[in-house]
């Protein structure tokens, strides 16, 4: 392998030829080879972004040379595609506020450049990392702003999951609203319920899901570019400042604006923890839904088997035959490591110090991850579980005939405490309600069918109107 | 003791002849002798004020009688305002969904009503608490639209302590407007920043914890009430489902409106994880400014010492004259418990289990108490403590003149490079930068001077405007 | 009220002249009116041993007036039985790292024994709460040691209560000893087990979160009594430290040691994270439990059904006859908080800095009430739950013979792929696994009967024993 | 590329003809493309192992043809040593319990077996990936099995960490044994310390750490091997179950033994929550001592400055010179990690249902790279932070000689107020204590030198020994 020396205030380094990252990311990638697991690449793209618009304000105000500018916009828009993906090497779990991540790519961008320009890698003097790179930058302000972009982005891809997976459930939803089934509630016979309704209201949870990552964008969107090192705007010209921002909202295409205290935006994090709140509160929706579709199918005979999900893979490897929900298993453990997750951008946001949190690189190595995989989660359960899903409309019809919870309809008629004595000797009886109700002689065999129509029973309205009987 | 036997369906019980509750809550408050902890007194008022938008509205349209529904009214009153208190004497921690909680305020109520009509307590023949006081109603529809009152209740003084504080800070902001200090990142010295903007930035953190439990308000008025047992409305008569919520808004005086899907909202509890988690990330705000504070007022001789806290409790028992920052303290461990109760209340949510999540119970038991003493513990705070700092420029000043970190604004003209060996020299020789910077005949006396104004770099702008220098 | 003066470095402030504490003491009563849960009895209890067992050991050094020291033994004596409670005013949220919390026994001790001695509340010439009360100690050393003694004697209680659990399921284990039922693996039926067995497993389970807590004591028994202010022994005589572990050791009953670095126990609370960590492991398994008790016993008749548990109280408002698990959902809860407790226990352990850890009072405000309340719930939960479990051996017998799962007991003959292809004939064509057995041709009807006897399955072997068929 | 087609109880699917993982494998690929992140190899090692075990087993009692059996036994000893790692293609968060990871490993080794014996891969007539490779297992055996095992072997990685970690910080408390500070409480001054004990204290936090990983290794290793799918042994001879743990122990080289009970060993994950507690208990003191390695070398001017970091890299994009305390964020960054980790393993250990807890793969996801991860960030951190710390001994000394604090040596000759009073005075009218003590006519000069030497104050004892003074 081919070497060039670079140089810091640290010392000496060799780079390999062919690599465009240069000495920082080298000395980060050693000093923080700890998990394994690469910055994530929206980030990156994001920052990329960033540098672009600055490279762009500069050039327009005058700060950088055209022909600089103009490679290093080339650049970094080849990175913020996608580009030179593998020259980003320093580990997600890298001190140093997210230094040595700028790092990277100023250096990435500026051999790029150097290239474009005819120099060879390394030859700082055609396109400075630092001093053209990141002219008027800070990692202070850059990667904020790049992480709020990033998770804006992922967010889109996530709400759109989302509404997979609600159009998936409303398919549902039609097709079983006509079979009657048992509600329960903590585990017990209640009241009767449609089995198109059990599914609008799995529906209605993952809308506003989808709705609560919508409305977070705006203020995702207030970035501290133009604040460098500390949020005071320090070697960044007013101009800049102004402009800046603007640039980049037309690059990313989206609807971005300059925070109104700069300093605050830089030293607290609290916007990533409202958003991985969010995520958490709709994981508690995902684990609820998930874990109701494992206690419908279960069974199939053993179990209330009232829902038959797909069969995406045989279940074990000692018992032949076995089909288990692993789609929905899949889906609960991504929002349980969701809730983790949130536990980990917390603990970094709260751990800020003075005019700067120095564990943003923890909070993208969470949020990122966490948004993106439960917008593939959701995508594989929508179009592998639920799409799939048949309904056992004769095991729920037998599970609701048989139940006395139905009893309910009557109190307005018998009372609370008649009506609980009743439901009482039925089950100690082993009867059914009907029967215990008919040699109650309360009723005429007419009026108790009609009365106990679980069809009525789904929608608003006493069915026992006239107040409690005194016959 | 004087007692009355009361009987349900398991049989029958001694309850002391003066109380107001009944059997339901005797055998609970037995079954849960657990934690100690009670109900939190704004649910119960909260629920009180559903009974009674309940048989205002039941009277209305001629399924209550009028005498009785009139007494429940008054009852009901009542205790939302507080009174009978000592009654609800089951434990938070109640298994359950909140039936017991539910059958504490009925009896309640009824026995009250039942006093107020003439008749003793127990004879529920005068008023019953489940077919009278409990008309239309289930658990499942009043306790979680209760609690959702009960929450905005105590967001809005969350919110006016959060303005308590946010005033106090700004008030300093102004007092500490021309005091400059050295801005540190990462515990290491940067560059220069005003202590009053240091304030301001801590303000805006707290202005918008309180602008989101403002806007999550609208969120937390959608409620369920009249879905009954699991959201279908059964026993709840239409024109009662369409007109209780509107009688219930007026009440309370809240913008109330019906869910749009009450099998939803029945079950699904994932509200309560939204508005907590926006608690957490508040919490993260003050743990960080209140971390800050320790450190600026550490010392008072060997430590920062650039602020001094106001005095208010000797602080150690052996070290005579220490004094500690305890309400910083006091404040964090208040963040600290906000974060842990934002963990139940989410195991809570995630928990639930097809028509109904039976730990509603667990959510009001962390929720109540976390929005409550955060209140609390910000208008100590900013009353006891951010109202009595005071500054202490001599040593803002002192550690900004010794620092290296100014070099920055000289980065522009100089590069990086350079920049980084002069700020090197400095440190390993124990110089100052103005002195190392002078030896090197970059600039002169005059320039240096102009260049290294600590004022101008708080603000934006680019002091070394020419590029680098080639002299 | 009548009232007296006291002073401190502050001021001074009317203290009510009935009151045993001071005013350090009511400076912290005003400062922490926070969240209204007072600090854990036994905590109290735990100090005032820590203050009895240093008076008399400074007594025998003959560092402590005779007299004077005699009145701190009985004072402290009286307190450590739980006596003058009320006199413990502090907020258990209280800033200071306890310092309130040791002023408050000091400041009553030292009241009550100028009590005994003659003298009149407040005037501590008699008996000084700092030079005698807490002669050679300090908060970070008294502290810390009592909240070790106070868990290690919770966790006592804890144990029991297991024990008692213990022994309820295993009195189920041999009462269901010969019930067959249907073991399920994913909520998917799988391959026979006893009911007996169930109730060992969840036993076993219990026994090891007993064998925990007992195991954890040494470790716990490790105090830093003697480090005074930071770990260094200042202002402890040598002699005092050598002794005064092995009085408090005989006080408490209890093996306590002096922990190897004073200096390390005073700023490092990890040891209460591992406590809580404990706690939290057996919380998992408590869930756990409780969540198939609501499994097996939901229905009664559209569920499993297979358990019935004891009626506690009745389980719904609107639902007449209805009941449910509540003994079960109110442990599930208890854990669940727990769970959260060791959050916030984590969150004040990792909060420490440089020679003291600030945040031990949020570690006692959780971690004890924790222990105490799993100690009542389990207790609880094993006697109005547990104790009253009763089997429905029929649907037990009707879910296993129903099911497809015991052909897995032939797959060492058919070979997996064989086995697989007929289970999903049977589920496809809603046959019995026997029946499509038959009409295979593989076995004859003999065969078969001895094959697929459960109860065999239920025990280790391979029924099917001579490798896969050819015929 | 060429393909083999293969069929399960799905239907069929084209295996790509070089892959050694088969159609079940290639299935739950599919399913499960969610987070990116693969099933830790050390898991996949410890299955291999398992495999060979139980072919080893089986071989020896006969069950198992001896020329596939020794096929076996050579295909798991290569992916037991890391062979073929890239077969494994399974996501972590994948559904099913750890059945498809199992199924993966049986398939490998079924091909490579094949292989070896002169087959094509597919061709399972040779060697059965179920039938033979997973003889008498089932992967609720195998799986629990082999995590304790990776779980076993990864700590003892961690503890070597560790060792390092303290060897480091003893070599630390060597050098600075005589190097005098100030020690702060709540961060504010409090009386002496010698640095070195600063250090030892440290040292001795991570030696209890440990102690915790070698100290559960007894109870990681009770393993449930022979339960196969419920713990009952169905489909695994008795003497197969009596011998295999043995056998696996040897190959193992770990002091591995059968668990009590199989059937709650099958169905509880407790044992990996108490272990993820063991590291939250780890990660507060690691979050401790780098939290206050960057207060202590905060600066280097404006701050404390008592230490000196070793420079691993430029600090910052815009402020030349700036060198951040990165080793010090990125372990605190992982131990925060570590804290969230355990929250995933505890919500997965609380999910079990009856007879399996199906979220195996989401502790597996979570506490191995948690293990490995922090013991990595500890070596580098040992490593490339504190082998190359210095102290600032002026620093640390200017400190000492400027408290107040030391006037604690003087409390029990002067009382606590009469010491408060004048340290009161010193810090008001900005003298030192030494003069405000002067002054006050109380002690000779000489008295003052002898009692106010701060190397006394660093160790046990009453400096000032003579009670009270009354003169």
């Amino acid at each position: 392998m081919h070497y060039r020396m670079e140089r810091d205030m640290i010392g000496t380094m060799n780079i390999p030829q062919s690599a465009y990252y240069g000495i920082h990311t080298a000395r980060a990638a050693e000093n923080f080879r700890v998990s394994g697991q690469m910055v994530h690449p929206e980030l990156i793209r994001a920052i990329a972004l960033v540098k672009q618009a600055a490279a762009e304000t500069n050039m327009a105000l005058g700060l950088l040379d055209r022909q600089v500018g103009n490679a290093i916009v080339r650049a970094a828009g080849e990175v913020a595609q996608g580009n030179l993906a593998d020259q980003f090497i320093v580990d997600a779990m890298q001190g140093g506020a997210g230094t040595s991540t700028n790092m990277n790519v100023n250096e990435v961008i500026a051999n790029r450049a150097i290239e474009m320009l005819g120099g060879s890698k390394g030859d700082y003097t055609v396109v400075h990392p630092l001093n053209q790179v990141n002219l008027a930058q800070s990692t202070n302000d850059v990667y904020p702003t790049a992480l709020r972009i990033a998770t804006i982005r992922l967010l889109r891809r996530l709400a759109e999951a989302c509404a997979t997976l609600l159009s998936a459930l409303q398919v549902k939803e039609a097709e079983f609203a006509d079979i009657l089934k048992l509600g329960r509630t903590e585990m017990q016979d209640a009241v009767p319920i449609m089995l198109g309704q059990t599914f609008a209201a799995w529906a209605e949870a993952v809308a506003r899901d989808r709705r609560r990552f919508g409305a977070v964008e705006e203020r995702l969107g207030q970035v501290n570019l133009g604040g460098t090192a500390i949020g005071t705007g320090i070697n960044a010209d007013s101009q800049y400042i102004a402009q800046v921002t603007e640039r980049l909202r037309d690059l990313a295409g989206l609807a971005l604006g300059r925070t109104e205290n700069m300093i605050d935006s830089t030293q607290n994090a609290d916007i990533f923890v409202e958003v991985s709140g969010l995520l958490k509160a709709s994981a508690t929706n995902l684990i609820k839904i998930t874990a109701d579709l494992r206690l419908l199918s279960s069974g199939p005979r053993g179990g209330l088997g009232e829902l038959r999900l797909p069969k995406q893979q045989a279940g074990s490897s000692i018992m032949p035959g076995k089909v288990n929900p692993v789609m929905t298993e899949m889906l609960t453990q991504v929002a349980y490591q969701a809730m983790a997750q949130d536990l980990a951008i917390t603990l970094a946001a709260q751990g800020g110090q003075l005019e700067l949190n120095a564990f943003l690189p923890l909070i993208t190595a969470n949020l990122l991850p966490a948004i993106d995989t439960l917008a593939r989660a959701i995508e594989l359960f929508a179009e592998r579980c639920v799409r799939g899903i048949e309904a056992v409309p004769e095991r729920c019809r037998a599970h609701l005939d048989n139940s006395v919870g139905i009893i309910t309809a009557l109190a307005p008629l018998l009372g609370y405490d008649q009506a609980a004595a009743l439901a009482g000797e039925a089950l100690a009886e082993n009867r059914t309600v009907q029967d215990v109700l008919m040699q109650s002689g309360i009723f005429t065999t007419e009026e108790l069918k009609e009365l106990l129509r679980p069809e009525h029973m789904t929608r608003p309205g006493i069915i026992a109107r006239s107040g409690p009987l005194t016959r």
